[in-house]
Formats: structure tokens, sequence, C-alpha cells
């Protein structure tokens, strides 16, 4: 018998019919011999209804309130699916994080977790109950409800997962699988059997929108296989392994779209290395993650420096350097929102010259101009006009011959 | 400066506009010079929602998990409230029953606060904080989440005042006050300034909706001042004190009316004090409160066995009585739901003997025939068919003269 966390996001819970579906889904993994940790998101508009009711207060709303109004979602989700299973006439119970004791620090809104105590959940599994987990949601040490921030649930899951040494991490999703690119660009695009852990956080990383970036950490932390999987379909999904790379296999697996970029540039920032210094320290105190850090149009002492932000980070990113400004040193802060990144991935990539010069031909024979480049040891980046995104993501596929490796 | 607790009920936050007036309640409170700690209930509707969903799941659902349903929705109006007084630059924080340790036992649906714990608030409280409770719920010693049952909210604001010795517990509802009888049956009703305790006890037991019974008894345990007052317009409501009463005022001071009940008679009962004494026992021991009880139709060693219970909990006496018929060795089970009760309630009734005269002839004189009366030190009870209950109010309030007296 084998202990197996399963997640079902917003769409799997999305209607009352779906989460009786989730039920026979987990009863059925129980049938087969297994105990089962299920975590689960809000009902699918659920969140945004309640940050809707908020920002009728305020628009900008005390963010450990919103948390607090926020994770209200997923316990509901997570009591209606109990009863669901109970109903069925097996038992089960629904947990809250202070229950468990998924505790945070205090970084409302996007908090991480410390750590997990476990007694309860062995306690109520021994007992052979399904336990159901509102996903989500940690306590900071004095007791104040959190949230995890994007991809929440996915990062609650698997850091159970880790905690209670499952077997198996499953991400219930509403496609089943991790794909060579996103099938609504490239109809082409072919669901993965496998893929290596580290290819998958770079996809992640990339804006491929299946699993979170932090999650997949969090899973490489604990060597956990996660399975991306479909509550829609039967199919087997894709496994994330930790296996050793074929080096025989085709170099590039996937490529990447993310339009979730903002471009932000210093004109004229003083050429000083503790200046530098200085701007990233303010951002990285914020927990602001930056990309693509680029110098440009040097003069004598001044540059231009550029980076890209998430998007949900760019307000506060310009209020922060703006507050900044005469300290910093810059002359314009210029944002631009109309880009997007595109990439692809691959093992050992940098030991494949040729691919970058063949990114680079697929690019050139579009017309794309692409603005900012980089590479590393296992993908090939590129910033370029948000509107070119599709057209990059189909030629890159096409040139990488993605729809017929394996 | 004194500590003052404020109740606000469904109604009172029905929606984001509503919740704004309250906080500006609070705020005027808080600016007269007084600390407030302020108790919500869901917004108005928000419960049968909940509800809702879970009987599309099963019709009668695991009340542990119903209990974790529910509760979202007082944290939902607390987190908002919270906001709202935050945004007009007051500090405030809400918390959950778990962070001011509202301890129950672990009766799903209907708990009892055991204890609270008032470190955290008080911690609150020192920092100047506005303390925003989501009413109506606890949690049970393993950790569960409970919810109070029926006027909930009132308790826990009523034991809070009382844990925290607060100077006046305010309950804001959408009426303004305790009147001498339901407005809407008799528009002669007068508002009372004051009402002592033990009437308000009779009052709220006998259906007068403005209080539940338990809120009632819990006040009068930390003899803690009790103010009934509506959000929706400025008035200073009704005040329950302790004082003695005044015996030269008229014997009667209100005229309660409650549809919320059925009569249950069991035919054909062995009379026998053991076989009363395990009936009486298995009701108790299901939590259900029984009135009126009476016997009828003395026959030999039978007798005809009535009592009313209230209408929620009519489902649940039907279906333990019946599992028990053989044991309890009664023919039928005869269930009456087109029952009603008017009571008038007064102090020292008991010793006014004409008031008992003065009620039955009231009722002939309207030729309503009451099936079974009971009299006690505050009250006169009568059972009557519900068609009659608005007749019964209007007749009773204008023998008593109640539009005139004080």
């Amino acid at each position: 018998m084998a202990l197996i966390v399963q997640k079902f996001g917003g769409t799997s819970v999305g209607s009352i019919e779906r989460i009786e579906a989730v039920a026979d889904i987990i009863i059925k993994t129980q049938q087969q011999g297994h105990q089962v940790v299920a975590v689960v998101s809000a009902m699918s508009g659920e969140t945004n209804r309640l940050i809707s009711l908020a920002h009728e207060i305020d628009s900008r709303p005390s963010s450990r309130e919103l948390d607090v109004l926020v994770t209200t979602g997923e316990q509901v989700t997570a009591s209606l699916l109990a009863m669901a299973i109970i109903r069925r006439g097996h038992p089960a119970i629904s947990l809250l994080a202070d229950q468990i004791g998924i505790q945070t620090d205090n970084m409302f809104g996007k908090a991480r977790i410390e750590s997990i105590c476990t007694d309860r959940l062995n306690q109520e599994m021994e007992h052979n109950r399904i336990v159901i987990v509102a996903g989500f949601q940690g306590r900071d040490r004095e007791g104040n409800i959190t949230t995890l921030g994007r991809g929440g649930t996915d990062t609650t899951a698997v850091e159970l997962a880790g905690a209670l040494k499952a077997a198996e991490c499953q991400i219930f999703t509403d496609v089943d699988g991790v794909y060579t690119t996103d099938p609504r660009i490239e109809p082409n695009a072919r669901r993965l059997e496998q893929i290596t852990f580290d290819e998958m956080l770079e996809m992640a990383s990339l804006g491929a929108k299946v699993l979170h970036l932090r999650s997949v950490e969090a899973a490489g932390h604990y060597r956990l296989p996660l399975r991306v999987l479909s509550s829609f379909c039967h199919s087997k999904g894709t496994l994330i392994t930790y296996e050793e790379p074929d080096m025989n296999k085709a170099p590039v697996s996937g490529v990447a779209a993310s339009k979730d970029e903002v471009l932000i540039t210093l004109k004229q920032l003083p050429n000083q290395p503790q200046i530098l210094a200085s701007l990233l320290t303010v951002l990285a105190e914020a927990g602001i993650a930056v990309d693509m850090l680029t110098q440009l149009n040097h003069q004598l002492d001044k540059i231009d420096y550029a980076f890209t932000v998430h998007s949900n980070d760019h307000h506060q990113v310009i209020e922060l350097l703006t507050h900044k400004q005469e300290s910093l040193g810059f002359v314009e802060l210029v944002c631009d929102k109309e880009v997007a990144k595109v990439s692809v991935i691959g093992i050992g990539l940098k030991s494949h010259v040729e691919v970058i010069a063949q990114f680079y031909t697929a690019m050139s024979h579009e017309n794309i101009r692409a603005d900012l480049v980089t590479t590393s040891e296992m993908k090939i980046s590129a910033l370029l006009p948000q509107k070119y995104l599709e057209l990059a993501v189909r030629a890159l596929h096409s040139t990488f011959l993605l729809e017929s490796i394996e």
C-alpha cells in the first residue's frame, strides 16, 4: 500500500458535479490499494469573486485580511469534497492549515512553508480516513492566516507529499500532462510521457502553466515523483522523473511561452557596482524576482539598465524604484508591457551549439527581432514583441521537430 | 474608557454598503472614547447558499463537515469589515475562533462554549486595534471546527463580553429594540426602553426573535448589560437590566408568539414512571428541548402523552421515538405541525390571578380554543391552531393595554 497525494485545482472542483467526479477518482485510487491525501483549490471563479468583494471596499486591501478572506474558498471545497466521499460510504475528513500545522513565514499573499506537523494527518490515516486538505493556506508563528501565492495549492500538495514521504504526488488539472508546447498555440504539440526534473523546472520557470515553479522546486528537494494528469479524462499524464537524461535523444524537449513579462528599463543609471547592488537589494527585499538583466547603451559612466519582472509585480516595482529614484540616480523609468518571452528547453543545450544557431535562424526566418536573448545549460530564451509570440512558438516547435521526437 | 462588544447580524452586514455602514458605527463608538470588539455573522443569505451547496451533495451531510463549510461565511464578513475599518485609517484585525481560543464541546451544529482565552484579544487591544471576531464558531478540544447553533453569533458576543468584562454588549439587528409584541402582527406594539433580564429570558424562550435564549442566559450568568439596537437607524434601543422590578407597574410587559412549535402525541403510552423517564432520557441525550408536557385521555393504565418540540428538531424526534416504539410501548405517534404558541410575560404574574382570568376571557372572546395552557411565575402560555395566532396576539395585546403602559 502506497501513500499518494492528489491535488485538484479550481476547474477540477469547479462545480458540485466536478466535486462528485473528484470523489470518485479518490475512492478509485483508494480501492486500488492506496492511502490518499487530497489537496484542493477553491472552486474556479470563487477566489476572484472574493477578491472583487475586497476591491469594492479598498483597491489595495490589507494583505493580512485579504488572506483571511480568500482562504475561505479552499475551506468550502475541502468540506464539500469530504461530504461527497462520506456520502459514498467512505470515511473522510477535511483539515485546514492550522489543523495540520502548516507553518509559514508572515509574508501575506506569498508566504513560504517553514514546517509541517504530520501528527494529525497520520492519526487520521491510521483511522483509515481519506484526508482532504485545504490548499494554498498556512499559518504564521502568531497563528495568522497566510496564503502561499501563485500555484499555492500545488505547493501545499508537494510539501505534504514530501513531509509524508508519499510514493507519488499527482497534480490533477484541466490538461492531461506536459506538452512540447502550448497546444492552444501549436496544434501539433505532443504530450510527453516523461520529463526530467531539470527540464520541468525550466518549463515552469518559463511560463508553461501546468505546474508552478515553486512546487517543482519543492518536489526536487524531496526527489518526489510528480505526475501531471487530468481529472476530466483517463490518461497516465506526464511523470516528472529524476533519471539521468538520455544523451542520444533530441536536445530540445519543449518550447515555453510567457506573456506575464514586463520589461523595465532605467535610463541613464550611473554605472557603479554599488548602485546596481542597491537596486537589486531593494527588489530582493520585496521578494520580487528579476530576469533577463541586461545593460544597454553604455555612454561614459551611464548605462540603460533593463530587466523583466512578472506582470503581477510591476506596479510594486515601479512604486519602489520611483521612490528610490534620487538615491539610485537614474533619469527615467520606462515600462513596456507589450513583451513576451519564448524559450526552448532541453538537457545539455549548451553543448549543442547548433541549437542556438537554429534558434536564431528560425526567428529571423519569420522576421522576428529578438531584443534580449539569454542562454544557459538548459534553455535559450528571447524577449520579443508580444504580438509575435504565437508565431515564434510555432516556428521553434517546427524547427526542432517536436511533433516526432521520442 | 469602557470596553463595548458590538454584534452585527446578517442583515446588518448583508452587502458591501452595509459593511461600510457598520465600519462607521464602530469607528464612531471608538471616537466616543470606547474600546470596541465587534462580532459578526455571515452576510445575509450566505449561510443558506452554503447549506444549499451541501444539500446538493447530501440531504443529510456530515455535521462535522457542515460546520467547516458554514463557518466560512463569518470569516468572509470579518475580513471585509476589518478591511473597511483599515481603509478609514483605523487599525483593525479580524480573528477566528481558534485565534482567540473559543473552545467548545464537540456537538457539531450546536456546540457550547467551554472556555475563551483572552490573551490574543487583550494583546490586540493594547495595540489599539479594533478587533473583529467571526461569530458562531468554535473549536473542540481536538481542534475541529464547531458551530454554536441558532443565535450562535449572539452567544459569541455575549460570552466574549463576559470573558472580557465588557461594560456593555450591544446586539445590532434589523429591529431597534424589544417590543411589547411583534410589530408585524400588532402595529400598536411599542418599543420598551428597558426590560428586566427575567422578562427578556421568557420573551426569548417564547419565540421573540430579537435575541436567542442561550445568549440571554449567558448574559445573565455574567450580569452583563445587554442592549438591543438597530444598525439601520439611530435609536437607543432596549436595555436589558438586572434591576429589581417595580411592583407597581402593569403586570404584563409583553406578548410573545412562536410558530416554531410542533405538537407530538404518543397515543396509548403505558402509564408507568419508568416509561416516561426512558422517553425523556432519549430526548435529553439527543439535546432536544421539550415543552408543554401534558397527559391526556387517561384510560386504565394507558395515557396519551403530548409535548411540543422546536420544529427544527421534530424530524429527529420522530426518528428517535419510532425507533424506540417497541420498548416504549405506545400505539401511534401523531405529529401536528399546524400549531403555535402565544404567551404573556411579566414579573410576578402568578401573584396576579386576575391576569389568568383576563387571558382566558380574551381568548374565548375571539372563539379561540386553547388546547394546552401552562402557567409559571413569569408567563402564561397557550398552544392553539396556528391560523389563530395573529388574532390571539392582537387580542392579548389589547386586553393588557400594552400600547399605553410605562
